[in-house]
């Protein structure tokens, strides 16, 4: 992560929702806080989980645990405004996902901020590493796997 | 607030909004924390302020400070169901203003929370209670006041 | 709540903890925002009982629901200050027990906001209102009762 | 970021303060929710600017902008536990600094979590980069620069 960002447009991008901003959003400053960019992470990748089926898990399958996330900043939002979220696979092994996530302005064509969302598939009890289920793999693939190869990922 | 309370219907309230749950509302136990209520209320009423053109106030205007909040919580909600949430006016006083808020299901016909919220009016300077200006207060009456008697306030 | 809300001394409260404040707390005006004061209150009552060992209840203990809180704001605010919070028993019931709760800057004695806190307690399979069973009964009497009635509440 | 992170000792930072964790700050799965890292990383660096008096900035100084943040986390901690946080000068620029962050159990002698966090310091108006002021720059050596060259970062 040390050449310089650029923001991407929303081509570069699979899977979208979008999300109210909430008055606590803003920080002292008036614009919307780093943290909160984080909560909008975790709440695209569980609602797109949720949407495909992979949410309410059965006893037997594994649990994703995040191992790392990031996110760089490249222009400030606030509230009242609205905001949309694109997902895109960055990595599928064999026991891990990463995400790459867009925040876009609500009707913004390229993102204001870029982060990314690591989930490793661990055993419910033993809470080792596991191959990701064959049939996550395919949601994964189908639903987010970008067309267009990403060079600067 | 010592009677017993009772879900109120969507005729009761005045001005409507919606807003996404977030998956960090969700506490230990699966539901919608009460406290994200309160982050819900702070959102609608500054949502409203803005839309009525009272949110970007002038330097003259004086400052609405929360002086008292409260819930009484009937039913769960959890992400990633989203809410709506209603507003009426409960009381306009000289220099306070009190909100009834609802909290309904995504279609919801009665409220599953209903929380108060009042702002006082102060001086930016001297931080002391002062007269809501007319511009204000016409917009609360017209907006916000319920034309049905709420007996149960 | 309807009489002129009074701040309340230490003395007011039986049992005690430090919570520190965040960065994130403070809203766009500088200080706390109304809502932080009920992540605080969660936080009290939960360390409180925690300590008491009525936290890791075993599985025929019923389960605390919040089922209406409530906050009355004196004075502000502002990270990096911390605060302290006092707990006592208002009101305990069959199956509901009201806490109310202080919020002392670090070293001040008169409470900046006092606030209230209702749980019910219900079964973990119906969710229907049970009898708060004795040794919580037991815990709450020897740690919260105040000594001094009060008046107020 | 993609050799294999490994938990870093107390003696690879600096300055540390100490933070208590909140109720809700657990998620559903019982532990400290990811994005809360992010605001103990706030809450660590704006204490650690406050006491050596760069919080309070006067008029003429530059402001500092998120411009990324980043976590790996190793272990999960949960309320009540409390953590400490520790910082160590990851990167100094013209006008960028990069704060190096490691998240410790109360007591823990190596890391749970780590994090980085780069401020970009920027004129008030034009919001353009500017060189760190030189006061800036002593505390940030003088208070952060690690004896230890750090080989990982």
């Amino acid at each position: 992560m040390t050449e310089r960002p650029q923001p991407s447009p929303r081509s570069a991008f699979r899977w979208f929702c979008s999300i109210t901003t909430r008055w606590n959003d803003n920080d002292v400053y008036g614009h919307v806080n780093n943290v909160i960019y984080y909560l909008w992470f975790d709440t695209a990748v569980n609602r797109f989980l949720g949407e495909n089926g992979l949410f309410e898990m059965n006893g037997t399958d594994p649990i994703g645990i995040v191992a790392e996330t990031g996110c760089r900043y490249f222009e400030s939002v606030s509230f009242p405004e609205n905001i949309g979220v694109g997902l895109v696979l960055a990595r599928l092994g064999r026991s891990s996902i990463e995400y790459r996530i867009g925040i876009f302005r609500d009707g913004g064509e390229t993102t204001i901020a870029e982060g990314r969302f690591v989930h490793v598939y661990v055993d419910r009890d033993s809470r080792r590493p596991v191959a990701i289920p064959e049939r996550f793999r395919e949601v994964f693939e189908r639903e987010l796997a970008n067309a267009v190869p990403v060079s600067r990922t």
